[in-house]
C-alpha cells in the first residue's frame, strides 16, 4: 500500500485508479521532474538537510533516470498513478530507502506547479522561435513582392488596389503582436515554486534563490498559498496561442480563397497540397483547413482551463491536473501550425498576373475619383454621391471606368477634368504615402522597419 | 506515391505528413471502419457491381484485419495517413489488386462520415449504460435514506429540512433528463451516409437501404451534401455530455462540501478516496474533485466543434477531421466520469446524525412561523417581518427558535398560540406534500415513479 | 426597509443595489410574472387559502398593473430590485395590504423558474416559426432552381458538378434538424415549477395541476429542489440555438462568396445589401456577415451558461440570476438572423449562367471518367491514378477535358472507347440517382417529401 | 437616401435596418467619436486640407453635440444606423454641408476603430483602478490579521495551519499579475488607427502624428489593412478580464463557504448581505454569488469575440460590429464585481476565535510530526508512514494528536522524544519562515514588499 494512503484502510478500486492516473500523459513532464529533483537534491545538501554523499547518490540515480527514458527504456507504469511516484519508486529501486529522502521539504503540490512551469518556459521558447520564423518569411515574401498589385478587400468585396506586399505586412504585424505577448507570458511564468509544500511553505531552512538559480528563474514565487494554486500562466498560454491561431485562421481562410478556382490568386506548391481519393484533378488546401480547424481546438482548450478554475476555493485541488492534457494539446497545436503554414507561404506561388488583373478591372479607383473631386471642393458625402452615378451608369453599360470619356464624366459634375482621366492603380497606390499606406515608398518603409525589429529580437 | 496525389508532381513534405495524418488517434475508428467495409463490399455484390466471389474475398481479408487489429498485430503506420488507408493498404497485401475495388462507389468522405456515425451510436449507448446505472444507484441511496433529514441549503445557507432522499432525488431528475437528450441525439445520430459520395452521390446503382439494414441504421441521409458535411450529431454529443458533466459538477461540489471537517455529513468510502503525499490525516476526495474539474474538459470540446463549423462553406473540408480528438475525448470523460461517481455515491457513508443536527439547530423553522402566521390571516410580508424578528431576538440572546416560549413569541404579535410551539422539523417536513414536496408520503411516490420509468427505458 | 431584510440592521449600500438589482432587464418578464400571478390568485382562491374576493381583487390588480405595462406606463424602479418587487409595490398601491397575501405558497425561487419558463415557451414557438419560414423559402428556392447546375465543391475546391436545388435542400435538411431539436427543447421547457416554494415545497393544501393547466403546461416539475436550481432548458436553447447560427453561419459564408466578384454567383437585392461610405461601387453583404458574426454571440452565451452552472451546490444560489441576459441575447439573435436570412435568401438573385459555366469549365467531370473506367473493370485506384495523368496532361496544356479527343484518352489507357466523350455534365447528374444523390428526379424526390414534411409540421 | 447607398436603386428593408444599426449601443462611443472627430478636423486644417474657419466651425458643432449628449437632450434615431451617422447628420444641422467634409480622408473603418481603441483605453484605466483599490483593501485586511490563524485547506480538507493574513496575500498576488497583464493590454491599445481610411491609406498629406498627439496615443499603427481588421486590443482585455473573474470567483467561493453556518469564518456586514423572501432568518451572499457567475459572461464574451475573428479575411468585414456589446458587458462586469467585492471584503467581520479553533483541533500538525521524524532520520515516506498510523490510532478513538502521550507516540517508533509534545500550531506557522512560507517574519516582509509595489504603481 502506498504511503500516501496510510491513514485508508482499503486498496483503491480499479475505477479510481484509472480515473486518477496521469502517468499516461505527464510522462512528458519527466525530465522536467528530473531536472528540478537534480536542483532540489544539491540544496538539500547545500543546506546540509542530507549529506553530500546522499545528494550525489540521490543525483547519480536521477541521471541515470533521465538516460532510461531519454533512450525509451522506462517503462512508466499506471499502478504508480503519475509521474513523480513512478521516478520516485525507480529511484528507490537505485539508491534504496535514500530514494524517500528526495521528498524532504517538498510536495507534489510545489512539485508538481515547478514541473508545468519548467515545461510552460521551453514551450514558449518553442512557440516564440516559430513565431520568429514565420514573420522571417513573411518579411521575405513581401519584400519580393513590392510591386505586386492585389485588390484589397473589405467585406470580400474588391475595394481600393493595395500592394501584396502591404497585405503580407498586415501579418507580420499580427505575428508580431503575438510575439510580444508570449514574451510577457513567458516572464509571468519564469517564477520558482519549489518551497511552497503542500500550500504553506517547508520548516526546512531551505534556500530557494540558489534552486532558482540552478534552474535558470527569475525569481521565486512570493506566496506558498498561491504557488500552489496559480495556473495563470497556463491559461495565458491558451489565450496567447487562441489570438495566435486566430491570426493563423485568417491567413489560412485567404489561402484558401486564393487556391480557389475562382480566385486563382495563388497555388500551393505540390509538396503543401494534398490530392483527393476520387477526383482526381483536386489539389486541395489541406494544411490551410487544419489550420484554421484547429484553432478551435486552442479556443476549447481556454475554456477548458477557465472553467477547471472557475470558483476553487484556496489552496491546491485536485481539479488542477486538469491543467495538463489541453496545455499539452495547444502547445503542439500552436507551434506546429505556425511553422507549417511558414513553409506554405514561404513555398507559395503567387499569381501576379492575374491578382493584377483583378485589382484593375471594375471599380476600384472610385474612391479615388470621389477623392479627386473633394480635393476640387466638393463636399465628400456629395463627391461620394456623384461617383456612386457613375458607378451605376458603368454598371448598366456593363463597362469599367477606364472606358469613360471625359464627356460622360462631365455628364454627372463640372468639375471633372481631363486629369480625372489619370487616375491609374499606380496612382491611386502612390498617393497613400503616409504612415501605414499602400504607398509602395511607404510599405518599404515599414518593411525594413519590421525586418529591423526582427533581427534585434 | 500515393493514388491520391497523382496530379501532384512532389512528394508531400515531412511537415505536411506529420501535420496533416490522423492515424495515431483514428485508428479508434478501425473496427466501425471495417464493419462498414464489410456491408458495403456485400451490396457491391448484392447489385453486381463486383461479384460474389470478390465480394467474399474482400469481406474475408477484411475479417482478418480485424482480427489483427484485435489482437492487437495490426501495425498502424503514420504514412498511410489514415485508418482508411491503413486498412485498405493491408487489404491490397492480402487479397491484391482486388482490394482497389472496394473503393468503388465510396469516397473517404461520405466513409469517414460512417465511421463517425457508427462509433458515437455506440458511445451513445454506453454513456446511457452509465446514466442508467448512475440513476439506479441514486434512487437505491435515496431508497434507504427516505426518513434521514438534513438542511436544504438556498446561497449556502440553511434553509428549510428536507429529506436526504429528496436531495438525491433532485439529482435523478437531472440525470433523467440527460438520458432524454441522448436518447434523442441517438435517434438523429442513426442515419447512414454511405452513398453520399465525396459530395454528390455516386454513379452506381447501390442498395442503400441495404447497408443501413446490414449495419442496424433506422434511416438513410436524404442528401449528400448534407451527408458529408454534417456534424451536428457531434456537437450534440458534446451538448448532452456538458449538460451531464454539469450535474456530475454540482454532485461533486456537494460530496467535496460534505466531504469537509465543516460539514462532515458524508465520508467517501476508503477505496474510493485518496490520501496525501505530505498529509497522512487526510481524506481527499479526488474522485469528485476531478470531476468537477473535467467538465471543464467537455465544454471545451463543445467549444473546439462549434468552433470548428462555424462559417464553413459546403460541402466537405478537410476541417471535419478535427471532429475527433475532441470527440473521443468527450466520450471517455462521460462516460468513466458518471460510472465512477456512480460508484462513489453508491459507497458514500452518509453521518445521519449529524446531518439531522444541522438541520434542527439554526433557524430552519422560520419560514414554517411565517406561514403558521399566514395562515391565521397576516398577510405574508407581515408574517415574514415579524419573524424576522424574532430570530433577530434570538440571534442576539445566542438561542435557537425551540429555546423561545410562548411568552416570547407573544411579544412580537398576538396571533401567536401555544401551537407555534408544536412545529416541528417532522411537521416542517410532512406539510410540504403536494407533488415535488419534501413531504416523506410526496417524496416516496415520486421514487416508485422514477423506479418505475428507470425499468422501463 | 424591505420585508426580506428583516434581519439586517443596515440599508443595503448603492453599489450593492446596483450590482444585484435586475430591473433593467429582468422586466422583460413582466408580462409572464403577471400571467403567472394571476393562475396563483386563481389557485389561492381555489383552494380557500385565500376568498375568492381576494383572488378577485388581486387579479384585477394585476390586469390593471399588465395594462399599465403594455401601454408603456408602468415605472419600473431599480430600488426595487427586481420585476417581481416592482409588480408586488405597485400592487399594494393599488389593492392595499392585501397585496401581500398574493406571495402566500409562493417564494421568488419558483416564482422566477415559472416566469423563465412562460418566456422560453414563447421564444421557441418563435423561433419555431422562423425556422418554419426560412424552410418554406429555401424549399421555394429549391423548387425553381431544379435545373440549375452548380459546381459542388469540397476543400473551396470545385469537385463534381450539381443541383443548385440539391446544394439548398442540404440547407433545409439542416434547419429540418433545428426544428426538430428546438421542439424537443421545448418539451422539456414545458413543465410547471410554481410550488416548489423557495426549495422544498409549500406547507399549503396547493392545486399544482389546476395552475399547469391554466397556464399551458404539459406537467408538473416533480422534485421542488430540482425545479428551483435547473436551467437545463436555458442551456438547451443555447446549444440549440448555437447550432442553428453554425448552420446560418455557413449559409452567410457562402452567401458572401457569392457576391464576391470572383464567384458572382449570387447578387443580393438592392433592399437586403449595404453600400459603402467611403467606396461608392460597393454593394456589401452585410447581413449575412451579421449573421456570420453573431454565431460567435450565441456560442459565448451557451459558454456563459455553462460556466454559471458549473459546481454550484443545490438549491437555488443567486448565481442563477445571471441565466436571464445572455437567453435575451440568443434569443434575439436566432429569431432576427433566421428571418432576415429567410428575406435574403427570398430575394436572392442567382447568376446562373456563371454557375453553369463554372461547373462545366475545368475538370469537374474527372471523377465520372474515372467511374467510367471501373465500370469497364479497372480497379478504383489505378482508375483514379490514370486519370489524375489526363488531368495533368490538360493542365499543362491549359485545355480542358472537353477539348481532349479519344487518341489522347487512349494514350493513357486502351479502356478507352468512343462512349468517354459522351460524358457531359447532364450525364454525371444523372447517373446519382439513388436516395440523396444530385440527379433530378432523386432531388425532385427529396424536395416533395421536405415540402410535405414541412406541411404537416 | 443615404449617400452610402448610392449605387443601391432601392431603399433598405426594415428587417435589415433593425438587423444592421447599431446605434442603440454604439452611442456608448459618442464622446470617442467626438473627440476623435476634433481632432481630425483640427489636423485637416493643420495640413490645408479644410481651411482654418472651416475647421473651428466643425469643432464648434461638434462641442454643441458633445454638450447635447452629456445634458441627454440629443436624440440618437435608429434610422440613421450608428453613432457616427447620427453624429454627422446633426453636425450637417448645426453647420451645414460643411458636415460632409469631416469625412475627408477617413472612413468608417479607421473611424470606429479609432473610437473603440479611445473607449477600450479609458475601460483599463478604470480597471487599474479598481484593481488598486481592490489590492489596498486586501493588504489593509492582512495587515490587521498577521496573528489570527485559519486553517490551510487542500481538497476542502484542512491541511496545515496558516495567518489568514498569507491566505489574503495570495489573492494579492493574483490581483498583482491582473494588474500587470492590464497594463500590457493598455499598451499594445494605445496605438492611433486614424488615417488608415477604408484599408489601404488616404490619399491625402495627413499628419497623422498630430492626431496621435492631440488625442494622447504612444504611437500611430503602421499597416492600414492591419489597423482596420485588428480586434486582439478587444480579445485581450476580454482574456485579462477572464482571469480577473476567475480571480474574483475564487475569492467569492470562499466568502460564501466562509458565511455558511458550517464554517463561520465570516460574517458580510449588513450593508453587503441580502435577506431572504421567504426565509426570514438568512442573511446571503448574494454580492459573491453574482460575482462568481458572471465570471462566465466574461468567459462568454472571450468566446464570442474569438469566435467572430476566426477565419475572417481581410480586411474589413462587418462581421466586426459584433465586437461592441461583448465588450462593453466585460467592462461593466469587471469593473463592478472588482469594486464591490473589494468593499464587501473591506467591511467583512473575521469570526477568528472559530477560525483558530479550526486550525488546532484535528490533525492539522500531522506534517509538522512527520518532518519531525525527517529530521531525526527517519526517510520521508516511512516518517510519513508512521504518522498516518497514529492518525488513525486517534482517529478510532476519537481524539486529537494534542491528546495524545509521550508513550502512545512512541508505541509507533521509538525515534519519538518528548520535544514531539512541543509542537503547536505557532510552532508549525514559524518554522516555514522561507520566503513564501506563512510564518509570521516571512508574511510580515510580504506584506511590506506588496504595500511598496502597490504605492509604487
Amino acid at each position: 500500500m502506498k504511503a500516501s494512503r496510510a491513514r485508508l484502510k482499503k486498496p483503491m478500486a480499479d475505477t479510481v485508479r484509472n480515473y486518477t492516473a496521469s502517468v499516461s500523459y505527464d510522462q512528458r513532464l519527466a525530465p522536467y521532474d528530473i531536472e528540478g529533483s537534480i536542483a532540489h537534491a544539491k540544496m538539500l545538501a547545500k543546506r546540509e538537510i542530507i549529506s553530500n554523499k546522499e545528494s550525489a547518490q540521490l543525483i547519480e540515480g536521477l541521471e541515470r533516470i533521465a538516460d532510461e527514458i531519454e533512450r525509451g527504456v522506462f517503462l512508466f507504469d499506471e499502478e504508480r498513478e503519475d509521474v513523480h511516484l513512478n521516478i520516485e519508486a525507480r529511484l528507490i529501486e537505485l539508491v534504496g530507502d535514500l530514494g524517500g529522502k528526495l521528498h524532504t521539504a517538498r510536495s507534489r503540490n510545489d512539485q508538481i506547479a515547478l514541473d508545468m512551469r519548467l515545461f510552460t518556459k521551453d514551450a514558449i521558447k518553442d512557440v516564440l522561435e516559430a513565431l520568429h520564423d514565420l514573420r522571417g518569411r513573411i518579411l521575405d515574401k513581401a519584400e519580393s513582392h513590392q510591386e505586386t498589385i492585389i485588390p484589397g478587400y473589405t467585406h470580400l468585396q474588391r475595394g481600393q488596389p493595395i500592394l501584396l506586399a502591404h497585405h503580407l505586412l498586415a501579418y507580420a504585424q499580427m505575428f508580431e503582436r503575438d510575439s510580444e505577448r508570449f514574451r510577457e507570458t513567458l516572464r509571468r511564468t519564469d517564477v520558482m515554486p519549489l518551497g511552497s509544500g503542500a500550500l504553506a511553505g517547508v520548516p526546512y531552512p531551505i534556500d530557494r534563490e540558489f534552486v532558482a538559480n540552478e534552474l535558470g528563474f527569475r525569481a521565486v514565487s512570493a506566496n506558498s498559498i498561491d504557488a500552489v494554486s496559480d495556473r495563470d500562466f497556463v491559461i495565458e498560454f491558451h489565450a496567447a496561442a487562441s489570438v495566435a491561431m486566430m491570426h493563423l485562421s485568417r491567413l489560412a481562410e485567404e489561402l484558401v480563397l486564393w487556391s480557389s478556382e475562382e480566385f486563382s490568386f495563388a497555388e500551393m506548391d505540390d509538396s503543401y497540397a494534398t490530392g483527393s481519393s476520387i477526383m482526381p484533378q483536386k489539389k486541395n488546401p489541406d494544411v490551410a483547413e487544419l489550420a484554421r480547424s484547429r484553432t478551435g481546438r486552442v479556443y476549447g482548450n481556454l475554456t477548458a482551463a477557465l472553467t477547471m478554475m472557475k470558483g476553487l476555493p484556496l489552496a491546491y485541488n485536485r481539479d488542477l491536473q486538469e491543467d495538463k492534457q489541453p496545455l499539452f494539446s495547444s502547445v503542439d497545436v500552436v507551434t506546429s501550425s505556425l511553422q507549417v503554414m511558414g513553409e506554405v507561404l514561404a513555398t507559395l506561388h503567387f499569381q501576379t498576373e492575374r491578382m493584377r488583373h483583378a485589382a484593375e478591372e471594375g471599380f476600384s479607383l472610385a474612391t479615388d475619383i470621389a477623392d479627386y473631386l473633394v480635393k476640387r471642393g466638393i463636399p465628400f458625402r456629395e463627391a461620394h454621391g456623384i461617383v456612386g452615378e457613375v458607378v451605376q451608369f458603368a454598371l448598366e453599360r456593363g463597362i469599367s471606368l477606364a472606358d469613360l470619356d471625359l464627356d460622360q464624366y462631365r455628364g454627372f459634375s463640372e468639375v471633372f477634368d481631363k486629369e480625372v482621366l489619370e487616375i491609374t492603380v499606380e496612382s491611386a497606390l502612390k498617393a497613400r504615402s503616409e504612415t501605414g499606406g499602400t504607398a509602395p515608398e511607404a510599405v518599404s518603409r515599414e518593411l525594413m522597419k519590421a525586418k529591423k525589429r526582427l533581427r534585434e529580437e
